[in-house]
This record gives structure tokens, C-alpha cells and sequence, in this order.
């Protein structure tokens, strides 16, 4: 796999989307699905704060609603490929593990994203190669400057980060 | 943290209602929350293949029940307790961190639990130390023997080992 310039634009756009939907109380993250002709199957933000639930990252919110959408478990027979403007934390990389998504390709990396925005990743060591084990490609650290202007953004104007109390 | 007969008798509860709720076509995975004076706050099966979804794993369940009751994204306040029948999946160990959950016990190890049903439980080495890191405590391999033999009655019954085709 390669990124080609479509895959950059599409980055791009969910660094638009990601900005759009923290104007909504969302946690800047955005992730979108697209099928092999290029449309969008399901997408969204980051809900964590809205619905009150640790769990609800984008790509776990993209992730039900593709899976409501085509009414399966299994996604792999549909040749998916998930954008998001952040690299997964360890419960995406599971979740996008488990839901048959085949390719993946995010943005900022998480070192940028802790570092600017303060949240934690989690530990995940060589997840691009286990996700090769498992047959999926992933691609990061596109439209980066992009979408951490985002991030920052989002520091600046003093939103939330949510997470636990430790 | 050392494991008493209360958390003994805890996961024997949970391998025991994992057993229940396979009759109810839940996977057989079940997880319970308790509080800190010995209630059950929430507790919930695996529902992938009943709600056609791949993320709603036992602790996934349990903490999205647990933070709907409680109002919050933020469980760290509360004390609370997560007892599973069986070591949670890559996916499970980050929603784990990110809810606020403060200690962690475990039935059936992954290695078993991969090896008798085939279920892939993903890479997370050495996440105790980084939940001792982030102030959660966890202790595993408890009633082992009573777990791997629900698990066994799943798999010898013919359920589905629900995950995507590869």
C-alpha cells in the first residue's frame, strides 16, 4: 500500500470534520469509513463527553454505525478502509481488530496527539506489523501539520480533556 | 492486592452466569462491577453476535451499563471493581483504562482462552505493570479450572466463535 493523494484528501477531510464536530461538544477526534467505490458508509466524532461513556472514540462510534448500518458483525467480506485524523489508541486498534476492517490510515501519531493534547494512547508496540499478521494495512502520519493545528485548537480554546481521575 | 476467598467466590459467580447467558446466546464472556460495600453496580454478557456488533465485549457491556447508571464517563471516583470470567482482550484492557475502573480480576487466562476456542485476544505485553503505572491493580488466573470448563461446553456445543473472516 501506498498514500496516494486521494487518501491525503480524504485525511484532510476528516480534519474538517473533526474541527466541525468539536463546535458540537465532540472530543477532537472524527473517523470515517469508506467502501471500495469511494462513499462513505458511516462515519462520526469522538462522543465521550455527549453520551457520557469512556468508550465512544470515534473509530468505535464509526465502527457501530457501519456495523448497524450493513447488520454484521463482520465487516472484512466489504473491503473497508477506515480514516481518522489521530493514530488509535489501544482500545481502537482492538476494536478496528475485531470488526473486519481492512485497511487503515490516520493522521497525527499518538506521541503528537499526548504531547499536545495531554490524553493517554495506551501501549501498543508494533501494531502496524500485527495488523499485517492479521491481513490489514495501515498508513499513518498523513496531513499531520493539519490536523494538529486541530488538536491544538481544541487545547487552546480550553475544552475538556476528559479522562479518568488518577 | 492479594486475592481472597470473596474475589474466589466473585469469579466462580461470574463463570457461572457466563454459562447462563451462553444459553441466551451471549458469547461466553461475562463481566461484573462491583462497588466498593460488595454491591453489583452492573454486569453484562458478550452480545457480538446478539447485536451484531464486534465491540460489545462482557467489559465493554459492563462499563457502558455502569457509566449510564452512574452518569458519568469518569468511574475512578467510585472504587469500583471488574470481575471477568476470562483476561480481557486488547480491546477490553484499553476501555478498561479509560473508564476509571481502579482494580481488575480475571478467570481464564488469553493463552487458554485462545487455545480452546480459537478466539484471537490481540497483543498487550505486560499490561499489568501499565495499569500499576496508571493506579489499577489486577489479579489473574483465578478458578481457572471452572472457567476453561465453560468455555469448553461453548465450543463443544458448536456456538459460533464470532470474528471476522480473515
Amino acid at each position: 500500500m501506498t498514500v496516494t493523494q486521494q487518501d491525503k484528501d480524504r485525511i484532510l477531510e476528516v480534519h474538517k470534520k473533526t474541527s466541525n464536530v468539536i463546535q458540537q461538544g465532540c472530543g477532537p477526534f472524527f473517523a470515517s469509513v469508506y467502501d471500495e467505490n469511494g462513499n462513505i458508509v458511516a462515519e462520526a466524532g469522538n462522543s465521550v463527553v455527549n453520551d457520557k461513556c469512556p468508550i465512544y472514540h470515534a473509530e468505535v462510534n464509526a465502527i457501530r454505525a457501519t456495523c448497524k448500518k450493513l447488520d454484521t458483525y463482520d465487516l472484512a467480506p466489504y473491503n473497508l478502509s477506515l480514516y481518522v485524523n489521530a493514530e488509535p489508541c489501544i482500545m481502537c486498534v482492538g476494536a478496528i481488530m475485531w470488526s473486519g476492517i481492512k485497511h487503515v490510515y490516520y493522521g497525527v501519531p499518538s506521541k503528537r496527539v499526548e504531547e499536545i493534547t495531554g490524553f493517554d494512547e495506551g501501549f501498543k508496540p508494533n501494531w502496524h506489523e500485527e495488523f499485517a499478521k492479521r491481513g490489514i494495512t495501515v498508513e499513518g502520519d498523513i496531513e499531520v501539520e493539519a490536523g494538529e493545528k486541530v488538536l491544538e485548537e481544541y487545547v487552546n480554546s480550553g475544552r475538556e480533556v476528559y479522562k479518568p481521575s488518577r
